[in-house]
């Protein structure tokens, strides 16, 4: 049976037949690891669409002489060219065999305009077709392996936030800096190779930012904290928000923390196989609409997650797609009281037939600390 | 007097006006924080040619709602428009007012295949033209404030060390993974908002990898411990490599260290303003070619540092241009002996009139530990 990287690449070559490419330039690191498993920072990939899993003689990775060492080991099975200039070097190679790759893909989402002049010139009298988003699309969808991976780093998360209220770390004068280190720390002693993003801690009145950088100020009595973190384990990404009160509740803390909360649970009732990304961030905004909080419902719904923090599909207004079975979201509704406090609660999620799978499993419940 | 930012968006107006351009779209972040003092994750700028500080009625900031308290506190002197699609906002309103925006500059080693298209219809009636590098080349001369935020990174990479070294934490049977996390660590302890990068620490045969990432693999007496690290302030980076030794060194760790250090050395002293860069990275590894390490020299000698931790100038052997005083740059010549070990030795500093200002101040003697 071939391994997943191999097993990915075929399904890319499918896409590229019906598209009627001989080939596709692959530069986008992310995607070059998905379908390779490299984790070296500089690298590129060209995958003939004619080669198949255990013959894959038009299939070139290339790196540079920083990763020989680790591209053996990586990627034993591909072809390889030893170049600084990754790109460049397989788009030489692609012109000097045009029969081959006489008419290649690039991915004009990620190529420059600058970075396909030099392409230009390197495949002289290959025929460079613009071609974005082949990869994403398939990376859309998660695999055994990924789901794994994305299950390890969901955990890591919620045992961090566990760790930090068990030690009574959320009290009344630790500041928003401090919280969010303790987060990052404990996720890495919880099997975090990094945190997934820059941690947000946000306490009172700065809990109303939908993207608030921690600060020196102090967590106080009657305060919302909203934590939103993740940890990376084998390259995927965790994503969850969870939102608490220092201190009892006051009732519109209440009110809104459970409109939250509805609005939340509408979205992940919502991820069905088949729906329409939009349907899904609709089901989900207009509970919030209706409680005449709309306004106070800044962004999109959610998003896909995986080797990137943000990848495909997006759950948003304005997004395009159906759900499949495989496909790793977010569910992030919020209403932001602009100089009062806010609330966000996020889940990471695996579509699935029936019901998703949720992956981060700390409660929803309002957390009173 | 008009304060930093206003002062580097009046220097890319002389740029600007020498090119014959009405105007420049940035889009890099980087760039755009250069330019503004904007930290945000999405943001793009339109700096008109012929505006000057005081009066910028031309040029327009535009970030999404998420960032609209924090727009309004870090770019109150400047126009703001609040869309998601920031670079394609900026586009559209050049597009409204061809007379003043009429042949507008655009970043093309930034901006994508697919990015421009956007551009291009948006901004309709207006001729985008490639503008690479602009603002690049003004980020490489740093001024005071800059160097102040880059002695502070590199404070904390220094004390960071120093404090590793004190508490005895490089020691047999400690992994390459705890020692690189207490590293970063304690640059956050001593100020730092993160680390500049992925911390390395390569331990015996590991060492002889130059961007190896730190396992599991226990430390040993008679190895040599590579550690390539930097932190972050004010969004500014340090870069600083030490090797040092567990135990008492062996005759071929003491040449390699002794030759590595004499390469730097030379490099340093090579660093004057209006040296060639090809100058200065031929300078430092000539000395390691003299003594038949060549081949194991196998990438440049340095890079600018700044905003981003690698930017411009490349110190090596295809680098262009010459050092200006205010220049920040490591020099970090290397060797690695495969299965054995390497050494690095690497500092920052900033290029001056006479000597240059040395950053990391850690001695670079041998440390025996």
């Amino acid at each position: 049976m071939p391994e997943p990287h191999a097993r990915r690449r075929d399904a890319l070559r499918a896409e590229l037949s019906e598209q009627g490419l001989d080939a596709l330039l692959v530069v986008n690191l992310l995607n070059v690891r998905y379908l390779t498993g490299f984790t070296g920072s500089n690298a590129a990939l060209l995958v003939r669409a004619t080669d198949h899993a255990g013959a894959e003689d038009g299939t070139i990775f290339c790196t540079d002489g920083r990763y020989l060492t680790q591209a053996g080991r990586q990627v034993p099975d591909l072809q390889q060219v030893i170049e600084r200039q990754s790109a460049e070097a397989l788009a030489t190679r692609a012109g000097k065999d045009t029969a081959a790759y006489g008419r290649t893909g690039f991915e004009s989402q990620h190529v420059t305009v600058d970075g396909l002049d030099v392409l230009g010139s390197a495949a002289e009298g290959v025929e460079l077709v613009r071609a974005p988003g082949l990869v994403e699309r398939l990376r859309q969808v998660k695999d055994d392996a990924e789901v794994e991976a994305l299950r390890m780093a969901c955990a890591a998360a919620d045992r961090a936030l566990a760790g930090l209220v068990r030690h009574g770390s959320l009290r009344p004068g630790r500041t928003e800096r401090e919280v969010a280190r303790e987060l990052e720390d404990q996720m890495l002693d919880h099997g975090a190779a990094k945190p997934a993003f820059e941690t947000i801690v946000a306490a009172g009145a700065n809990s109303s930012i939908p993207h608030h950088r921690p600060t020196d100020a102090p967590l106080r009595v009657g305060d919302f904290v909203k934590m939103d973190f993740g940890a990376v384990v084998d390259g995927y990404h965790s994503d969850m928000t969870r939102t608490v009160v220092i201190g009892q509740p006051a009732d519109w803390q209440r009110e809104i923390y459970d409109l939250v909360a509805a609005a939340q649970a509408a979205g992940r009732a919502a991820l069905r196989v088949g729906a329409g990304v939009r349907e899904v961030d609709a089901a989900s905004r207009e509970v919030i609409e209706n409680a005449g909080y709309g306004e106070q419902f800044l962004h999109g719904l959610g998003h896909g997650v995986g080797l990137d923090i943000h990848e495909a599909p997006a759950l948003s207004k304005t997004g395009d797609g159906r759900l499949a079975a495989g496909m790793a979201v977010t569910v992030e509704p919020g209403v932001y009281l602009a100089g009062k406090g806010g609330v966000r609660i996020e889940d990471t999620l695996v579509v699935r037939e029936g019901d998703p799978e949720l992956l981060t499993l700390t409660t929803k419940q309002l957390v009173v600390v």
